[in-house]
């Protein structure tokens, strides 16, 4: 499935956080710290959005931290991505 | 009955969930999750809206994802359509 | 009586949901949908309204579908209307 | 006392709603209905307001229907007057 | 002390309500009616503020309607005076 | 150390109410009224700030009246400072 | 790690809090005032952000004073960084 983003928006997918402490424990989904950084794995044409002119800075693969409350979830073919505007991103990390 | 929607407004009919779950287990409405995908059916001319230049990239028959809780659902001839901005469609699936 | 919209303001009058369902049973005034759908009686004439610039779409006798919450309900000759901003309203139907 | 409005502001003066039903029988003030009709007292200048040029609709003496919400009501020489913006009347009424 | 509001804002003195009902009778305090009219005590420049062309309308002196619950009370040299912006104010009265 | 105010901000830092009434009785502090009060202690460059022309106003050593819930409180070396932006500072008192 | 903040966006460290009181005490991480001041670890590179041309005022290595509950928190190889709009760090001090 081909997902295309409209406009300013980015489709992202999690990255996971490490399953195991430094000491090696294997810690529960629970127990995990709420993930911030994610995978671009789309992104929309930007142009004039809402009014405004916008030039995408991302592309495919980017690692980026972005706003935790940010943008939509949503399942596509059994698999969870977050859809949020790229100015909704944070930072790219490298 | 043929709708026409206004500037940057879009005509969606919501994507029925699977009946089935992998088992083939037929679920009962409520069970199913909450559909966000749906097919265009209608979109607006856009141009100059509330002062804003909108160039509408979505066509009928788009399959697009959408901001759950966005839009308005209207009940026309009997069936259930949605009518949004095209800001608030996510994504277009292909 | 003659209402003249000012800048971007329409009126319109709700067409009442149908009395009878299929079966030809009369429904009390509850018991029906609220409807969303309404005649165009009146439209502004556009032009710069808050400082943007908006072009009429609609013109008198549009059928259309409106946002339910939108728009302020008055009464005139013991009529009821409602006037609302364009962009309220969703969309034509034919 | 002469009443000179700002801007885009305009004085109103509510129209009191009939005293008598249909059949004559005089209504106390509470028992009427809220009247959203008034006749227009002075229009300000209108020019460049907040940013927006304003160009004013409305003149002295014109029936309007208005936001029953808007405005703020103030009083002089014992009358009471409503002042708010011109985008809060809805429409002019002849 | 001299006092010189910046941009578009205005310093106004309260006008006091009428110390005596018709009757004659001295009203304390607290059952006078909340005036809402005061007098321009200092203009600002007007100028472009906060990106907006503001054109001062009002001048030293003049008697003003205020909107209540606009602006920020502020004690100088035992006397009160309200700082609103001039969009605050809705009308002169002569 | 020296304290470089953003685009449209401004450091103040307030002048203390006195100490004394009128009668020559020493108030504690919270017996005091709250100052609004300050003193001009950095102005920032003014510019181009989130899009809009600021032409900065003030100059250092003005005394300033403020909007009392304006600003964010800083401590350096000891000292109590607001950092607030131009916009919120009402007038300039000689 | 490497972290390019996007568009206005600022990575900043908090600066700790001095460990001891005046008197040579060691004070627990919760008795010591909550930090306000930071190094600016990353600068985005401004330009037009949301329609607005942003001009990037700080560098890397500047001491900056910034708005408490302003941006975002985020962890990266177990050191706590904040990312935030450069609008909302209010001044640098030297």
């Amino acid at each position: 499935m081909n997902i295309k983003p409209l406009g300013d928006k980015v489709v992202i997918k999690k990255v996971e956080a490490e399953d195991k402490t430094k000491s090696g424990i294997v810690l529960p989904g629970s127990a995990k710290e709420q993930p911030q950084m994610a995978e671009v794995v789309a992104v929309g044409p930007g142009g004039v959005v809402e009014g405004k002119e916008i030039i995408m800075e991302l592309k495919v693969g980017d690692k980026v931290i972005f706003s935790k409350y940010a943008g939509t979830e949503v399942k596509l073919d059994g698999e969870e991505y977050t859809i949020l505007r790229q100015n909704d991103i944070l930072a790219v990390v490298e």
